[in-house]
Protein backbone atom coordinates (compact mmCIF):
# COMPACT_ATOMS: atom_id res chain seq x y z
CA UNK A 1 0.00 0.00 0.00
CA UNK A 2 1.71 3.11 -0.98
CA UNK A 3 1.25 6.29 1.23
CA UNK A 4 -1.76 7.83 0.96
CA UNK A 5 -3.98 5.40 -0.43
CA UNK A 6 -7.81 4.77 1.08
CA UNK A 7 -7.82 1.40 2.83
CA UNK A 8 -11.05 -0.41 1.72
CA UNK A 9 -13.64 -1.49 4.24
CA UNK A 10 -14.31 -5.40 4.30
CA UNK A 11 -18.03 -6.44 5.01
CA UNK A 12 -18.90 -9.91 6.43
CA UNK A 13 -22.12 -10.60 4.91
CA UNK A 14 -24.77 -13.35 5.76
CA UNK A 15 -26.31 -14.26 2.88
CA UNK A 16 -29.23 -16.24 4.59
CA UNK A 17 -30.11 -19.51 3.59
CA UNK A 18 -30.43 -19.27 -0.24
CA UNK A 19 -33.32 -18.05 -1.25
CA UNK A 20 -32.34 -14.22 -2.93
CA UNK A 21 -35.56 -12.57 -0.74
CA UNK A 22 -34.00 -13.56 2.56
CA UNK A 23 -31.37 -11.83 1.81
CA UNK A 24 -30.79 -8.34 3.92
CA UNK A 25 -31.66 -5.15 2.62
CA UNK A 26 -28.14 -3.90 3.23
CA UNK A 27 -26.65 -7.26 2.07
CA UNK A 28 -28.38 -6.87 -1.60
CA UNK A 29 -27.07 -3.45 -1.71
CA UNK A 30 -23.10 -4.23 -0.76
CA UNK A 31 -23.28 -6.99 -3.13
CA UNK A 32 -24.39 -4.37 -5.67
CA UNK A 33 -22.04 -1.51 -4.91
CA UNK A 34 -19.02 -3.90 -3.51
CA UNK A 35 -16.02 -3.90 -6.01
CA UNK A 36 -15.57 -7.79 -5.17
CA UNK A 37 -17.35 -10.72 -3.62
CA UNK A 38 -15.49 -13.09 -2.03
CA UNK A 39 -17.63 -16.19 -1.17
CA UNK A 40 -18.07 -19.91 -1.08
CA UNK A 41 -20.71 -22.49 -2.69
CA UNK A 42 -22.89 -21.70 0.94
CA UNK A 43 -25.15 -19.11 0.18
CA UNK A 44 -26.59 -21.32 -3.33
CA UNK A 45 -26.82 -21.12 -7.05
CA UNK A 46 -29.56 -18.46 -6.90
CA UNK A 47 -27.82 -15.90 -4.96
CA UNK A 48 -24.58 -16.14 -6.70
CA UNK A 49 -25.90 -16.43 -9.95
CA UNK A 50 -26.99 -12.92 -9.30
CA UNK A 51 -23.46 -11.54 -8.91
CA UNK A 52 -21.77 -10.38 -11.98
CA UNK A 53 -19.24 -13.11 -12.88
CA UNK A 54 -16.72 -10.10 -13.02
CA UNK A 55 -16.52 -9.55 -9.32
CA UNK A 56 -16.62 -13.02 -7.73
CA UNK A 57 -14.56 -14.58 -6.51
CA UNK A 58 -14.73 -18.27 -5.18
CA UNK A 59 -12.21 -19.27 -2.35
CA UNK A 60 -14.87 -22.30 -1.20
CA UNK A 61 -12.83 -24.95 -3.75
CA UNK A 62 -9.30 -23.99 -5.57
CA UNK A 63 -9.24 -25.79 -9.41
CA UNK A 64 -7.39 -29.25 -7.87
CA UNK A 65 -10.57 -29.71 -5.87
CA UNK A 66 -9.02 -29.03 -2.78
CA UNK A 67 -10.59 -26.13 0.00
CA UNK A 68 -8.57 -22.92 -0.08
CA UNK A 69 -7.14 -22.24 3.50
CA UNK A 70 -8.60 -19.93 5.73
CA UNK A 71 -5.02 -18.69 5.80
CA UNK A 72 -5.46 -17.53 2.16
CA UNK A 73 -8.64 -16.06 2.62
CA UNK A 74 -7.40 -13.97 5.48
CA UNK A 75 -4.97 -12.61 3.37
CA UNK A 76 -6.64 -11.72 0.47
CA UNK A 77 -8.73 -10.04 2.36
CA UNK A 78 -6.53 -7.76 3.74
CA UNK A 79 -5.09 -7.49 0.14
CA UNK A 80 -7.51 -6.16 -1.10
CA UNK A 81 -8.87 -3.47 0.96
CA UNK A 82 -5.39 -2.75 1.14
CA UNK A 83 -5.90 -1.88 -2.98
CA UNK A 84 -8.49 0.45 -1.57
CA UNK A 85 -11.42 -1.56 -2.49
CA UNK A 86 -14.82 -2.17 -1.37
CA UNK A 87 -14.75 -5.90 -0.72
CA UNK A 88 -17.83 -8.07 0.40
CA UNK A 89 -16.95 -11.13 1.97
CA UNK A 90 -20.33 -13.57 1.74
CA UNK A 91 -20.98 -16.34 3.54
CA UNK A 92 -24.01 -18.66 3.56
CA UNK A 93 -26.64 -18.15 6.62
CA UNK A 94 -25.23 -16.28 9.50
CA UNK A 95 -21.36 -15.13 9.25
CA UNK A 96 -20.85 -15.50 13.26
CA UNK A 97 -22.44 -18.76 13.11
CA UNK A 98 -20.20 -21.79 12.13
CA UNK A 99 -18.88 -19.34 9.72
CA UNK A 100 -15.13 -18.70 11.17
CA UNK A 101 -15.98 -14.37 10.66
CA UNK A 102 -15.10 -14.31 13.75
CA UNK A 103 -11.35 -15.47 12.73
CA UNK A 104 -11.77 -13.33 9.71
CA UNK A 105 -13.01 -10.04 11.90
CA UNK A 106 -9.78 -11.04 14.42
CA UNK A 107 -7.04 -11.00 11.39
CA UNK A 108 -8.79 -8.08 9.67
CA UNK A 109 -8.64 -5.82 13.22
CA UNK A 110 -4.81 -7.10 13.90
CA UNK A 111 -4.18 -5.83 9.75
CA UNK A 112 -5.58 -2.49 10.92
CA UNK A 113 -8.30 -3.27 8.25
CA UNK A 114 -11.73 -1.33 8.88
CA UNK A 115 -14.70 -3.86 8.80
CA UNK A 116 -18.77 -4.06 9.43
CA UNK A 117 -20.61 -6.90 10.49
CA UNK A 118 -23.57 -7.55 8.68
CA UNK A 119 -25.72 -10.00 10.19
CA UNK A 120 -27.71 -12.50 7.76
CA UNK A 121 -30.49 -15.01 8.19
CA UNK A 122 -29.21 -18.42 9.98
CA UNK A 123 -30.29 -21.46 8.10
CA UNK A 124 -30.15 -23.02 11.37
CA UNK A 125 -33.18 -20.91 12.55
CA UNK A 126 -35.04 -21.00 8.72
CA UNK A 127 -34.05 -23.96 7.44
CA UNK A 128 -36.88 -25.58 10.52
CA UNK A 129 -38.88 -22.75 10.02
CA UNK A 130 -39.33 -22.89 6.44
CA UNK A 131 -40.68 -26.47 7.13
CA UNK A 132 -42.83 -25.33 9.83
CA UNK A 133 -40.90 -25.98 13.00
CA UNK A 134 -40.19 -23.23 15.46
CA UNK A 135 -36.97 -24.34 17.22
CA UNK A 136 -38.03 -22.69 20.33
CA UNK A 137 -41.62 -23.30 21.56
CA UNK A 138 -42.94 -22.37 24.78
CA UNK A 139 -44.44 -25.96 25.59
CA UNK A 140 -41.98 -27.75 24.23
CA UNK A 141 -38.30 -25.82 24.20
CA UNK A 142 -37.36 -23.57 26.59
CA UNK A 143 -33.82 -23.56 24.77
CA UNK A 144 -32.42 -24.69 21.72
CA UNK A 145 -28.60 -25.17 20.98
CA UNK A 146 -26.67 -25.32 17.96
CA UNK A 147 -23.84 -27.10 17.07
CA UNK A 148 -22.07 -28.59 14.13
CA UNK A 149 -21.78 -31.61 12.91
CA UNK A 150 -18.84 -30.90 10.71
CA UNK A 151 -15.77 -30.38 13.19
CA UNK A 152 -12.32 -29.28 12.83
CA UNK A 153 -10.81 -32.62 11.35
CA UNK A 154 -7.66 -31.51 13.10
CA UNK A 155 -9.63 -31.71 16.66
CA UNK A 156 -8.56 -35.24 18.23
CA UNK A 157 -12.18 -35.82 19.48
CA UNK A 158 -15.41 -34.40 19.36
CA UNK A 159 -15.55 -30.97 21.31
CA UNK A 160 -19.36 -31.37 21.09
CA UNK A 161 -20.54 -32.86 24.82
CA UNK A 162 -23.63 -34.44 23.43
CA UNK A 163 -25.00 -36.01 26.94
CA UNK A 164 -24.86 -32.24 28.02
CA UNK A 165 -26.98 -30.95 25.29
CA UNK A 166 -29.46 -34.05 25.63
CA UNK A 167 -29.65 -32.74 29.25
CA UNK A 168 -30.43 -28.99 28.36
CA UNK A 169 -34.28 -30.27 27.29
CA UNK A 170 -34.06 -28.16 24.91
CA UNK A 171 -34.05 -28.40 20.65
CA UNK A 172 -30.84 -29.62 19.22
CA UNK A 173 -29.97 -28.08 16.06
CA UNK A 174 -27.29 -29.56 13.87
CA UNK A 175 -25.69 -28.17 10.97
CA UNK A 176 -23.85 -29.50 7.96
CA UNK A 177 -25.06 -33.24 9.72
CA UNK A 178 -25.76 -35.39 7.40
CA UNK A 179 -22.81 -37.59 7.77
CA UNK A 180 -22.29 -38.14 10.99
CA UNK A 181 -26.22 -38.44 11.86
CA UNK A 182 -25.83 -42.53 13.12
CA UNK A 183 -22.73 -41.28 15.43
CA UNK A 184 -25.07 -38.60 17.11
CA UNK A 185 -28.08 -40.26 17.04
CA UNK A 186 -26.66 -42.56 18.57
CA UNK A 187 -24.84 -40.58 21.28
CA UNK A 188 -28.27 -38.60 22.19
CA UNK A 189 -29.97 -42.39 22.66
CA UNK A 190 -27.33 -43.31 25.08
CA UNK A 191 -27.80 -39.70 26.54
CA UNK A 192 -30.79 -40.70 27.53
CA UNK A 193 -33.18 -39.02 25.16
CA UNK A 194 -36.08 -40.64 23.88
CA UNK A 195 -35.64 -43.31 20.76
CA UNK A 196 -39.14 -41.51 19.77
CA UNK A 197 -37.88 -38.18 19.99
CA UNK A 198 -38.90 -36.24 16.49
CA UNK A 199 -36.50 -35.55 13.99
CA UNK A 200 -36.56 -33.60 11.32
CA UNK A 201 -33.87 -33.19 8.10
CA UNK A 202 -34.39 -30.01 5.64
CA UNK A 203 -31.97 -30.23 3.06
CA UNK A 204 -31.19 -27.38 0.71
CA UNK A 205 -33.38 -25.16 3.09
CA UNK A 206 -35.22 -22.17 0.85
CA UNK A 207 -33.44 -23.73 -2.08
CA UNK A 208 -35.71 -24.30 -5.45
CA UNK A 209 -35.32 -27.79 -4.36
CA UNK A 210 -35.43 -28.12 -1.09
CA UNK A 211 -36.94 -31.66 0.49
CA UNK A 212 -37.91 -31.99 3.94
CA UNK A 213 -37.66 -35.45 5.27
CA UNK A 214 -38.73 -36.23 9.14
CA UNK A 215 -38.79 -39.48 11.58
CA UNK A 216 -37.30 -39.90 15.04
CA UNK A 217 -34.22 -40.50 16.80
CA UNK A 218 -34.15 -44.07 16.18
CA UNK A 219 -35.65 -44.11 12.15
CA UNK A 220 -33.98 -40.80 10.95
CA UNK A 221 -30.66 -42.84 9.30
CA UNK A 222 -33.20 -45.30 7.85
CA UNK A 223 -35.62 -42.49 6.77
CA UNK A 224 -32.02 -40.24 5.25
CA UNK A 225 -30.99 -43.06 3.50
CA UNK A 226 -34.36 -43.62 1.36
CA UNK A 227 -34.72 -40.27 0.97
CA UNK A 228 -31.35 -39.86 0.01
CA UNK A 229 -31.24 -36.53 1.88
CA UNK A 230 -27.08 -34.94 0.78
CA UNK A 231 -25.43 -32.17 2.51
CA UNK A 232 -25.95 -29.41 2.84
CA UNK A 233 -28.88 -30.09 5.31
CA UNK A 234 -30.72 -29.09 8.80
CA UNK A 235 -31.28 -31.53 11.39
CA UNK A 236 -33.82 -30.66 14.36
CA UNK A 237 -33.96 -33.04 17.39
CA UNK A 238 -37.04 -32.53 19.34
CA UNK A 239 -40.58 -32.05 19.96
CA UNK A 240 -41.07 -29.03 18.04
CA UNK A 241 -39.96 -30.90 14.79
CA UNK A 242 -43.20 -32.81 15.08
CA UNK A 243 -45.02 -29.36 14.67
CA UNK A 244 -44.39 -29.38 11.03
CA UNK A 245 -47.38 -32.58 10.72
CA UNK A 246 -50.11 -30.44 12.42
CA UNK A 247 -48.90 -26.73 10.00
CA UNK A 248 -47.79 -28.52 6.87
CA UNK A 249 -51.13 -28.82 5.06
CA UNK A 250 -52.08 -24.84 5.55
CA UNK A 251 -47.67 -23.96 5.33
CA UNK A 252 -47.33 -21.88 2.01
CA UNK A 253 -43.58 -21.98 2.23
CA UNK A 254 -43.71 -25.73 1.14
CA UNK A 255 -45.69 -24.55 -2.04
CA UNK A 256 -43.10 -23.14 -4.43
CA UNK A 257 -39.93 -24.63 -2.70
CA UNK A 258 -40.19 -28.44 -2.48
CA UNK A 259 -41.56 -30.16 0.04
CA UNK A 260 -41.72 -33.68 1.56
CA UNK A 261 -38.84 -36.03 0.41
CA UNK B 1 -67.09 -15.18 6.14
CA UNK B 2 -69.89 -15.19 3.42
CA UNK B 3 -69.57 -18.01 0.97
CA UNK B 4 -66.89 -17.17 -2.35
CA UNK B 5 -64.66 -14.72 -0.21
CA UNK B 6 -61.03 -15.55 -0.57
CA UNK B 7 -59.44 -16.30 2.34
CA UNK B 8 -56.30 -13.73 2.78
CA UNK B 9 -53.22 -15.00 3.63
CA UNK B 10 -51.03 -14.67 6.96
CA UNK B 11 -47.55 -13.64 7.48
CA UNK B 12 -45.57 -14.50 10.01
CA UNK B 13 -42.37 -12.25 9.40
CA UNK B 14 -39.47 -11.37 11.41
CA UNK B 15 -38.36 -7.79 11.58
CA UNK B 16 -34.89 -8.53 12.16
CA UNK B 17 -32.99 -6.61 15.39
CA UNK B 18 -34.34 -3.47 14.68
CA UNK B 19 -32.22 -1.83 12.19
CA UNK B 20 -34.37 -1.50 8.93
CA UNK B 21 -31.39 -2.58 6.48
CA UNK B 22 -31.28 -5.81 8.54
CA UNK B 23 -35.15 -6.23 7.49
CA UNK B 24 -35.17 -8.86 4.78
CA UNK B 25 -36.11 -7.97 0.76
CA UNK B 26 -39.36 -10.32 1.37
CA UNK B 27 -40.30 -8.41 5.07
CA UNK B 28 -39.57 -5.14 3.79
CA UNK B 29 -42.04 -5.92 -0.05
CA UNK B 30 -44.57 -7.69 2.62
CA UNK B 31 -44.62 -4.86 4.71
CA UNK B 32 -45.36 -2.70 1.73
CA UNK B 33 -47.89 -4.63 0.21
CA UNK B 34 -49.98 -5.89 3.76
CA UNK B 35 -53.53 -4.58 4.21
CA UNK B 36 -52.92 -4.49 8.18
CA UNK B 37 -49.50 -5.17 10.13
CA UNK B 38 -50.29 -6.07 13.62
CA UNK B 39 -46.86 -5.87 15.79
CA UNK B 40 -45.72 -5.36 19.21
CA UNK B 41 -42.90 -3.44 20.34
CA UNK B 42 -39.96 -5.31 19.64
CA UNK B 43 -39.23 -4.40 15.87
CA UNK B 44 -37.97 -1.08 17.25
CA UNK B 45 -38.96 2.37 16.66
CA UNK B 46 -37.22 3.00 13.16
CA UNK B 47 -38.88 -0.13 11.07
CA UNK B 48 -42.22 0.64 13.19
CA UNK B 49 -41.96 4.51 12.09
CA UNK B 50 -41.99 3.76 8.44
CA UNK B 51 -45.14 1.61 8.55
CA UNK B 52 -48.14 3.81 7.84
CA UNK B 53 -49.94 4.11 10.73
CA UNK B 54 -53.27 3.19 9.18
CA UNK B 55 -52.42 -0.32 8.45
CA UNK B 56 -50.79 -0.51 11.81
CA UNK B 57 -52.61 -2.50 14.51
CA UNK B 58 -50.68 -2.85 17.93
CA UNK B 59 -51.24 -6.02 19.36
CA UNK B 60 -48.33 -5.96 22.56
CA UNK B 61 -50.23 -3.15 25.22
CA UNK B 62 -53.35 -2.38 25.52
CA UNK B 63 -54.75 0.94 26.45
CA UNK B 64 -54.97 -0.12 30.22
CA UNK B 65 -51.54 -0.83 30.11
CA UNK B 66 -52.01 -4.64 30.08
CA UNK B 67 -50.70 -6.99 28.13
CA UNK B 68 -52.70 -8.22 25.02
CA UNK B 69 -53.25 -12.03 25.50
CA UNK B 70 -52.19 -14.13 22.65
CA UNK B 71 -55.30 -15.18 22.51
CA UNK B 72 -56.34 -12.23 21.37
CA UNK B 73 -53.66 -11.67 18.70
CA UNK B 74 -54.69 -15.55 17.33
CA UNK B 75 -57.91 -15.06 16.98
CA UNK B 76 -57.44 -11.20 15.30
CA UNK B 77 -55.40 -13.07 12.81
CA UNK B 78 -58.24 -15.20 11.90
CA UNK B 79 -60.70 -12.64 11.59
CA UNK B 80 -58.51 -10.14 9.17
CA UNK B 81 -57.84 -13.30 6.82
CA UNK B 82 -61.46 -14.17 6.61
CA UNK B 83 -62.39 -10.78 5.87
CA UNK B 84 -59.62 -11.49 2.64
CA UNK B 85 -57.08 -9.43 4.39
CA UNK B 86 -53.04 -10.03 3.53
CA UNK B 87 -51.83 -9.84 7.02
CA UNK B 88 -48.45 -9.35 8.78
CA UNK B 89 -47.78 -10.70 11.56
CA UNK B 90 -44.58 -8.64 12.52
CA UNK B 91 -42.21 -10.30 15.37
CA UNK B 92 -39.11 -8.38 16.83
CA UNK B 93 -35.71 -10.57 15.30
CA UNK B 94 -36.98 -13.93 14.20
CA UNK B 95 -40.73 -15.25 14.20
CA UNK B 96 -39.97 -18.75 15.85
CA UNK B 97 -37.14 -17.97 18.45
CA UNK B 98 -38.86 -17.19 21.49
CA UNK B 99 -41.59 -15.02 19.48
CA UNK B 100 -44.60 -17.77 20.07
CA UNK B 101 -44.85 -17.50 16.24
CA UNK B 102 -45.21 -21.38 16.42
CA UNK B 103 -48.48 -21.06 18.48
CA UNK B 104 -49.77 -18.99 16.34
CA UNK B 105 -49.07 -20.77 12.76
CA UNK B 106 -50.44 -24.00 14.97
CA UNK B 107 -53.35 -21.38 15.58
CA UNK B 108 -53.81 -20.64 11.75
CA UNK B 109 -53.59 -24.04 10.48
CA UNK B 110 -56.17 -25.33 12.88
CA UNK B 111 -58.43 -22.02 11.47
CA UNK B 112 -57.81 -23.31 8.08
CA UNK B 113 -55.76 -20.39 7.09
CA UNK B 114 -52.98 -20.67 4.83
CA UNK B 115 -49.80 -18.71 6.43
CA UNK B 116 -45.99 -18.64 5.04
CA UNK B 117 -43.10 -18.16 8.07
CA UNK B 118 -40.61 -15.03 6.09
CA UNK B 119 -37.34 -15.94 8.90
CA UNK B 120 -35.70 -12.91 10.20
CA UNK B 121 -32.00 -11.89 11.75
CA UNK B 122 -32.46 -12.99 15.35
CA UNK B 123 -30.88 -10.38 17.49
CA UNK B 124 -29.87 -13.47 19.55
CA UNK B 125 -27.10 -14.20 17.01
CA UNK B 126 -27.19 -10.23 15.44
CA UNK B 127 -26.88 -8.59 18.85
CA UNK B 128 -23.78 -9.87 19.65
CA UNK B 129 -22.31 -9.51 16.11
CA UNK B 130 -22.59 -6.32 15.69
CA UNK B 131 -20.71 -5.80 18.87
CA UNK B 132 -17.78 -7.61 17.67
CA UNK B 133 -18.90 -10.53 19.08
CA UNK B 134 -19.10 -14.13 17.11
CA UNK B 135 -21.37 -16.80 19.13
CA UNK B 136 -19.41 -19.55 18.00
CA UNK B 137 -15.54 -20.01 17.53
CA UNK B 138 -13.42 -22.89 15.77
CA UNK B 139 -11.40 -22.34 19.10
CA UNK B 140 -13.56 -21.27 21.97
CA UNK B 141 -16.66 -22.76 21.08
CA UNK B 142 -18.31 -25.69 19.38
CA UNK B 143 -22.19 -25.14 20.28
CA UNK B 144 -24.28 -22.22 21.16
CA UNK B 145 -27.34 -22.23 23.08
CA UNK B 146 -30.25 -19.59 23.61
CA UNK B 147 -32.71 -19.04 26.00
CA UNK B 148 -34.88 -16.71 27.72
CA UNK B 149 -34.80 -14.92 30.71
CA UNK B 150 -37.91 -13.97 30.81
CA UNK B 151 -40.23 -17.45 31.03
CA UNK B 152 -43.84 -17.69 30.91
CA UNK B 153 -44.83 -16.38 34.20
CA UNK B 154 -47.34 -19.32 35.00
CA UNK B 155 -44.55 -21.80 35.06
CA UNK B 156 -43.92 -22.97 38.55
CA UNK B 157 -40.21 -23.35 38.34
CA UNK B 158 -37.52 -22.06 35.78
CA UNK B 159 -37.68 -24.97 32.59
CA UNK B 160 -34.15 -24.00 32.13
CA UNK B 161 -31.52 -26.10 33.22
CA UNK B 162 -28.34 -23.94 34.01
CA UNK B 163 -26.04 -26.99 34.93
CA UNK B 164 -26.78 -28.69 31.69
CA UNK B 165 -26.58 -25.56 29.63
CA UNK B 166 -22.89 -25.05 31.80
CA UNK B 167 -21.91 -28.30 30.93
CA UNK B 168 -22.38 -28.05 27.09
CA UNK B 169 -18.66 -25.89 27.24
CA UNK B 170 -20.27 -23.64 24.71
CA UNK B 171 -21.46 -20.02 23.77
CA UNK B 172 -24.77 -18.77 26.19
CA UNK B 173 -26.96 -16.52 24.86
CA UNK B 174 -30.09 -15.27 27.04
CA UNK B 175 -32.80 -13.49 25.46
CA UNK B 176 -34.78 -10.95 27.68
CA UNK B 177 -32.11 -11.35 30.44
CA UNK B 178 -31.71 -8.13 31.87
CA UNK B 179 -33.43 -8.48 35.27
CA UNK B 180 -32.92 -11.92 35.94
CA UNK B 181 -29.15 -11.33 35.20
CA UNK B 182 -28.12 -11.61 38.75
CA UNK B 183 -30.08 -14.73 39.42
CA UNK B 184 -28.51 -17.34 36.23
CA UNK B 185 -25.01 -15.61 36.30
CA UNK B 186 -25.02 -17.22 40.31
CA UNK B 187 -26.90 -19.76 38.65
CA UNK B 188 -23.77 -20.63 35.99
CA UNK B 189 -21.34 -19.98 38.80
CA UNK B 190 -22.82 -22.28 41.17
CA UNK B 191 -22.66 -25.04 37.95
CA UNK B 192 -19.13 -24.40 37.75
CA UNK B 193 -18.49 -21.66 34.89
CA UNK B 194 -15.49 -19.75 35.72
CA UNK B 195 -15.96 -16.44 37.70
CA UNK B 196 -13.57 -15.28 34.76
CA UNK B 197 -15.42 -16.09 32.18
CA UNK B 198 -16.41 -13.12 30.06
CA UNK B 199 -19.89 -11.38 29.80
CA UNK B 200 -21.28 -9.08 27.64
CA UNK B 201 -24.13 -7.36 27.27
CA UNK B 202 -26.20 -5.43 24.17
CA UNK B 203 -28.78 -3.22 24.87
CA UNK B 204 -31.01 -2.30 21.92
CA UNK B 205 -29.33 -3.91 19.84
CA UNK B 206 -28.56 -2.21 16.18
CA UNK B 207 -31.14 1.00 17.62
CA UNK B 208 -29.51 4.43 16.84
CA UNK B 209 -29.11 4.14 20.38
CA UNK B 210 -27.22 0.92 20.76
CA UNK B 211 -25.27 0.50 24.19
CA UNK B 212 -22.70 -2.28 24.54
CA UNK B 213 -21.32 -3.19 28.31
CA UNK B 214 -18.61 -6.11 29.26
CA UNK B 215 -17.58 -7.49 32.21
CA UNK B 216 -17.35 -11.48 33.75
CA UNK B 217 -19.60 -13.90 35.30
CA UNK B 218 -18.32 -11.83 38.63
CA UNK B 219 -18.84 -8.50 37.94
CA UNK B 220 -21.34 -7.98 35.33
CA UNK B 221 -24.50 -7.43 37.63
CA UNK B 222 -22.44 -4.34 38.75
CA UNK B 223 -21.10 -3.34 35.39
CA UNK B 224 -25.24 -3.65 34.33
CA UNK B 225 -26.26 -1.22 37.53
CA UNK B 226 -23.46 1.08 36.89
CA UNK B 227 -24.26 1.55 33.34
CA UNK B 228 -27.86 1.36 33.88
CA UNK B 229 -28.93 -0.70 31.30
CA UNK B 230 -32.23 -1.42 30.80
CA UNK B 231 -34.24 -4.26 28.37
CA UNK B 232 -34.40 -5.32 25.74
CA UNK B 233 -30.99 -6.62 25.53
CA UNK B 234 -29.15 -9.68 24.89
CA UNK B 235 -26.63 -11.42 27.28
CA UNK B 236 -23.47 -13.46 26.05
CA UNK B 237 -21.65 -15.62 28.33
CA UNK B 238 -18.32 -17.42 27.03
CA UNK B 239 -14.67 -17.06 25.88
CA UNK B 240 -16.08 -15.41 22.29
CA UNK B 241 -17.53 -12.85 24.53
CA UNK B 242 -13.92 -11.40 24.97
CA UNK B 243 -13.29 -10.83 21.04
CA UNK B 244 -14.97 -7.46 21.09
CA UNK B 245 -11.88 -6.21 23.00
CA UNK B 246 -9.82 -7.43 20.14
CA UNK B 247 -11.85 -6.20 17.17
CA UNK B 248 -13.78 -3.17 18.75
CA UNK B 249 -11.13 0.15 17.53
CA UNK B 250 -11.82 -1.36 13.83
CA UNK B 251 -15.41 -2.07 13.50
CA UNK B 252 -17.62 0.17 11.66
CA UNK B 253 -20.71 -1.16 13.48
CA UNK B 254 -19.71 0.84 16.42
CA UNK B 255 -19.14 4.16 14.17
CA UNK B 256 -22.62 5.36 13.75
CA UNK B 257 -24.98 3.04 15.93
CA UNK B 258 -23.53 3.74 19.29
CA UNK B 259 -20.65 2.13 21.87
CA UNK B 260 -19.45 1.04 24.95
CA UNK B 261 -22.20 1.93 28.10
Amino acid sequence: MSEGDALGTVYLVGSGPGDPDLLTVRAAELIESADVVLHDKLPGPEILGQIPEAKREDVGKRAGGEWTPQEYTNRRLVELAREGKSVVRLKGGDPFVFGRGGEEAEHLAAAGVPFEVVPGVTSAIAGPAVAGIPVTHRDHASSVSFVTGHEDPTKEESAVDWDALAATGGTIVVLMGVGKLPAYTAELRDAGLDGDTPVALVERATWPDMRVATGTLDTIVDVRDEAGIEPPAITVIGDVAATRDRVAEFLENDGDRGGDA
